[in-house]
């Protein structure tokens, strides 16, 4: 395994194993990686001839009040198990070199940007989108690997994709979770031992919906006030927001159908978590 | 030469080509070509394996109140011409195809595109450069050829490559301009005869402003002071703007020094026409 800092030496890495028709499986991570990226890892190693695994705290999607300085890095580690991972190469470049002085040019996706985490997260998902086709244009892989946790940046990434006719398929891989439930996440460790307890609502309340669903309750309205009950009762948490909506346009949806998703965002003691689950699809159907 | 519609088919004769080594050089049109693109295509015919051109009136770069609907069109003579001129692939996509129902994905160049024609025509650039990167993803080419008649799109389009880290060299070239200086474009076909006769001035503007800089006028106000004298006493025109900038940031500059640019838009008639001239570099040095 190598590590790459160049963005040319990148590029060129990639361009002469595609020359050699090897296929190129790429993973976009901020670090600190967990098991939700390890799945990732393994998927690409699995599908594709060479991987490329890119670490960048990407500060154009913080906004100035958010934690880009203390994201937890360890990059030691990180070498370590992707090189265990059979990793072919690590993308680590520097934040000067992805946004040097002067930089000025951004991907927008509308509509789906401006909803759920975007309403508090204002300019998040345009750094996000700007920064995976930078690398997307540097790398040119065949694939690319998403965890469904950030279920609003899949459907956006894929949005981007499709509309800017890029030639890369994009997979999403299921969320990886803790044994008690709690969706796996490098910001996790920020929560110390209560708010690590607290935290397992998120997905308890999850598991409430689909159980709601399961019971042919349909009525968005009736759920979401339910979750909202059970999660407000929890001590150190703050809700953004409970929402069903759907799993292609990100609108909300009055009764749940095939295509709907819950997705939640809760910020227990200063830590914004956020999970989602299909409600539709699995139960809506029987 | 074939003519290719489906994006699907373009993107696959691209690969194709890729795969077994051939260069492809791309020169990006809206059509009713001229002498201008002429040139672009033979300089994309003498450096690569492969040429493509794209005709593609782009609705994304014109405003509500501008001339999409009776923007030129004439695809037969355009085939000949390109046919003639050894071209490998006409790209002639659908609006439909470009812009499907629900597109909402836009890459934007920060300050470059506000600034001269942005300030009129406002989405103009974001118009371009959205569908210059579509056109980039699709056919991948090694090079893409602009004319310099549009300076601030070819600047504004470098950065976007810059900025993206996108993998393909932007060539411009000279403005190429009729027997009387009017330089070449789709648009010029809008001007009746007299109208066409008062067109000059564009030209007659720049070569003033040369000639002042030659004197050793250095003065930003005195030669735009000037210029805007001359083109008033001209029937027909109404002065959009007269700038000198900088040729990579596009800041007006006070004192013409090496790398000025002065650029101008003029509304002959009902059409709106710009041209540009480097003042630095040639004259500034000696």
């Amino acid at each position: 395994m190598k590590t790459i800092r160049d963005i040319g030496a990148m590029r060129r890495y990639a361009r002469r194993e595609q020359a050699s028709g090897k296929t190129l499986g790429f993973v976009p991570t901020m670090g600190y990686l967990h098991a939700g990226h390890d799945s990732l890892v393994k998927a690409a190693r699995r599908d594709n001839d060479r991987v490329v695994v890119s670490i960048f705290v990407n500060p154009a999607q913080f906004g100035p009040r958010e934690d880009f300085n203390r994201y937890p890095r360890d990059f030691k580690r990180d070498e370590t198990t992707l090189e265990a991972a059979g990793v072919d190469v690590i993308f680590y470049p520097s934040k000067a070199a992805m946004y040097p002085e002067g930089y000025a040019t951004y991907v927008t996706v509308d509509r789906l940007s401006d909803v759920m985490c975007g309403e508090s997260r204002h300019g998040h998902f345009r750094g996000v989108t700007t920064v995976v086709l930078k690398l997307f244009e540097i790398i040119r892989p065949d694939t690319a690997y998403f965890g469904c946790k950030d279920f609003q940046q899949t459907v956006i990434i894929k949005k981007m994709v499709k509309d800017l006719n890029m030639d890369v398929a994009v997979r999403v891989l299921p969320t990886v979770r803790e044994p008690d439930g709690l969706a796996m996440s490098s910001r996790n460790m920020y929560l110390n031992g209560h708010e690590r307890a607290d935290a397992r609502i998120l997905f308890k309340a999850l598991k409430k919906a689909e159980d709601m669903v399961k019971h042919n309750e349909r009525r968005s309205r009736s759920i979401i006030g339910q979750l909202k009950q059970v999660i407000g009762r929890t001590p150190n948490t703050v809700i953004d927001y409970v929402k069903i909506v759907d799993r292609d346009t990100l609108q909300d949806i009055a009764i749940v159908k095939d295509t709907a998703v819950l997705a939640l965002a809760v910020t227990v003691g200063k830590t914004r978590l956020i999970d989602n689950i299909v409600l539709g699809r699995k139960y809506v159907r029987s």
